[in-house]
């Protein structure tokens, strides 16, 4: 059956991908796990990957004898929701303000899930929430 | 613990916020579960969110009165891969084919998983594969 179960990737996009790995590795301590210097670098996110592409290297598309992977790549600031859970994000908070990032936005929906927004370093607008946010299970 | 356990949200843009309905809704059949007409339109895949914005709106920073949500938005092709379990991807391709989206890529990964492309009609390179592609459990 064709069922959809859930994100398996997210990309964003960044032209200088030694600061996106001092944020989404050093500063969220997401494990680095598949890099091509120059083009991107992956991080484990749990039960998903999240994929950092340099739109320059990645606009290209692939040569002779590579894999046919098709190219892609954005500009301009795009949105990734990062899981955790609703009594971790507390800590999230803490953690990003000891790193000194700055919190965009912190506040909780309506209907109660918080949400906390950073910027990666390539301006992407980065949000902590937990799946009650989608009334999805923790 | 402020552990990051997945992707809650994945974000494409795309200028034609109907033509992505009938993709991700009818084509994919992922239900609809918030919609602001002209700004965004969300689905549910699975354990996560696909939102698809357009963004010469989500560019806007919120107006007064409302939450502070960050203004982002990308513009060029970007990329998401949404999980189907190994056994299922034949089924994707099928449904794919019925409706007459073009596939833009099938193949096997050198460890042995499989992925197939195709793009939105914005152009966004959406990938199906198994979680095994990262040595994540099914």
């Amino acid at each position: 059956m064709a069922e959809i179960q859930g994100v398996l990737e997210a990309a964003v996009y960044a032209d200088d991908l030694e600061a996106a790995r001092r944020f989404y590795g050093g500063v969220l301590g997401l494990p680095e796990i598949a890099a091509v210097e120059g083009r991107h670098v992956f991080f484990g996110a749990g039960t998903a990957v999240l994929l950092v592409f340099r739109p320059a290297a990645t606009r290209e598309p692939p040569g002779p004898g590579a894999l046919p992977v098709p190219p892609h790549g954005a500009e301009g600031p795009g949105h990734v929701c990062l899981t955790v859970a609703e009594d971790g994000l507390e800590a999230m908070a803490a953690r990003l303000r000891r790193a000194g990032v700055e919190i965009e936005s912190d506040f909780h929906w309506p209907h109660g899930p918080r949400s906390i927004y950073v910027r990666d370093p390539a301006d992407n607008s980065v949000e902590f929430a937990s799946p009650r946010l989608w009334s999805l299970p923790e």
